[in-house]
């Protein structure tokens, strides 16, 4: 087996002190289990514009073309909003999207048994919840022309934008949601807003049409965007997976994320189509942001971003046992009652982002 | 004062049983209290559909122009899916917001002290929780041009929805929510998703002029959009007004009012301009939606219903007495532990739509 390749973008905000911690825990791969990879490292998002002028270069974009896996950290930090929107840091992860074809972005909502205090739900609400959300990641309003501000003659402005959803985007989202559902409960909810918008019309005849052809055996359900936002809250283990566009699924995975109180520990991948070499680009992330605010204090919790590693080396490395130590680890080290702030509870022990990241590598 | 004129539109689901008991209630108000309205009732949404084959007529749109206020129920029975897209129920009540200027939606997230046990999240994350979103509703993705479906020449299909914001449509709509702000707590969050859209980004400079120029005494605050569904559920307590565009104001007002558990509980008003010869258009409607899943059955919450009364009543006609009246009677019907299932917990009496409106009456 050839030395895998692997792309690290830390970004802005928490985003470079968390990836530390995984740079630790490649480390101790290497040292313990002879494991290595061919890593470059390359600043994106506020970073690239402290250093480039720019959120992103493209010779960023065609090394993550290149390599097996990229495992990115966060962009956003809001001191770049004077640069302007076309250059502001969210183009870094946009770009990577776009040039490199990642339309499924898989977001799981877990609770961890250990944390499920630390959800602002009841207990009995969201014990055992675990959820996958698969959000269509590049078309949609995000990305849909014409978009942009213009001045009227009477020197009013109109900003506009444009939601665009084709039927071979549609099909391809949904592919990976049922594929998924296979694999774990069976049941796929499909959620749009078709009794206001054409393309969440659109979005909803043809996931019927694909599952009626190739997905029969898949429980499939339909659910306007509002009420699921509802239905999260009221009961949110109804949910197996939910396939979604762009926009909703930004929304709706974040509420679904929060529900489990554990934002800081879930992690995320983005997934392109296989190319005819059989290789698939994939991006690993956590689902938290660059949170500018409590950056640089040493506080931020690590393990969304550890187990978004551990999430890469099982899906496109092939390394299961790796994977699986990593995550034994994390849930070792939370064992002993090691908490960040984010997760803090009462009785157990409050830590920086550092001592966490060494007691999950003492634990391997 | 001559006599108010009130237009009644109880449309599908369960819109007609709760309606039913708003007519008690104000057939009380002319028994004991002397006070008459001159009311006409019509069939909009899925009763229209089975009467007339539309889901609006002409002349009920001409009839709600007239009127003083419109007391509407819900629609979007999806029993009519097959009538297709321009005939659907919901265009009732999307025709009603464009066609009378309905530009700002005013829906109340309240935890009521008596049902803080109601909700799924934690008693001490939500009690005494009392938010107002400000939803623009007349603009935005639900209406903008070009919008539909379209064959591609390789026959694949496309949808298309235009997302759209004036300078005028920001300014409005957040005027309402700066002047509600200063009789509340002061403080307004605006919500878009501006690192993405160059509508919202439009958005947050119009709010931001404004804020400046006519409402420096409120404290403005901006939230991404995707940050505010998780800051809802994290810490929902943070918020006193929050204002935002259509689509947006869609999923977080049905997220923020199943927060309080009490979604059946819950009145919104929808507000237009003040016309020339002060009268402002106004329809108030319960937040909850038709919910053909229990209609018929004889188990739906009149509340939301009613409070949607005594709200018409307090912001349209003037009646602060009559409003206060049948507010307290709600109370205190609640006071003596009668409950529809929606808002059923241990220890209360399960009790059906009529029983609860009887007590109400009985209370009054
Ligand atoms: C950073 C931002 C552009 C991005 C998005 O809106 O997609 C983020 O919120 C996410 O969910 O990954
Ligand atoms: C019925 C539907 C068109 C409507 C909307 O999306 O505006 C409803 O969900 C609401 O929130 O009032």
């Amino acid at each position: 087996m050839s030395t895998k390749k692997l792309l690290i973008l830390p970004g802005d905000g928490i985003g470079p002190e968390v990836m530390r911690e995984v740079a630790r825990v490649a480390a101790w791969l290497g040292r313990r289990r002879g494991i290595t990879f061919d890593i470059s490292e390359d600043l994106v998002g506020g970073t690239s514009l402290a250093e480039y002028g720019v959120p992103i270069r493209e010779e960023v974009i065609q090394k993550a073309r290149e390599a097996d896996a990229v495992l990115f950290g966060s962009v956003g930090d809001p001191k770049w909003a004077h640069v302007g929107f076309d250059k502001r840091p969210e183009i870094a992860i946009l770009k990577l999207r776009q040039e490199l074809g990642l339309f499924a972005n898989l977001r799981p909502a877990k609770v961890f048994d250990a944390l499920v205090d630390a959800s602002t739900l009841k207990p009995d609400v969201v014990k055992g919840l675990d959820i996958m959300i698969v959000r269509e990641t590049v078309g949609g309003i995000y990305f849909g022309e014409p978009r942009g501000i213009e001045t009227l003659p009477d020197g009013q402005r109109r900003g506009i934008n444009t939601e665009v959803y084709t039927t071979h985007e549609i099909e391809r989202v949904a592919r990976v949601a049922f594929d998924l559902a296979r694999k774990r409960q069976n049941s796929v909810c499909s959620v749009e807003k078709c009794n206001v918008m054409e393309s969440g019309l659109l979005w909803k005849e043809v996931v019927t049409d694909l599952h009626a052809r190739e997905y029969a055996d898949v429980t499939l359900s339909h659910m306007l965007a509002d009420n699921c936002a509802m239905q999260l809250v009221r009961n949110p283990r109804q949910f197996d997976v939910i396939v979604t566009g762009n926009l909703f699924g930004d929304l709706l995975s974040d509420l679904a994320s929060m529900l489990t109180g554990s934002l800081g520990m879930l992690p995320s991948a983005t997934l392109g189509a296989v190319h005819s070499d059989g290789r698939r680009p994939a991006l690993y992330e956590p689902i938290h942001g660059s949170a500018p605010d409590i950056a640089g204090r040493g506080i931020a919790n690590p393990i969304a971003q550890i187990l978004s590693f551990a999430m890469l080396l099982r899906y496109s490395f092939g390394m299961q046992a790796e994977s699986d130590m990593i995550e034994n680890a994390v849930a070792a080290m939370l064992g002993t009652g090691l908490r960040t702030a984010d997760i803090m509870s009462e009785g157990m022990a409050r830590v920086g982002t550092d001592v966490m990241g060494d007691a999950i590598v003492r634990e391997l």
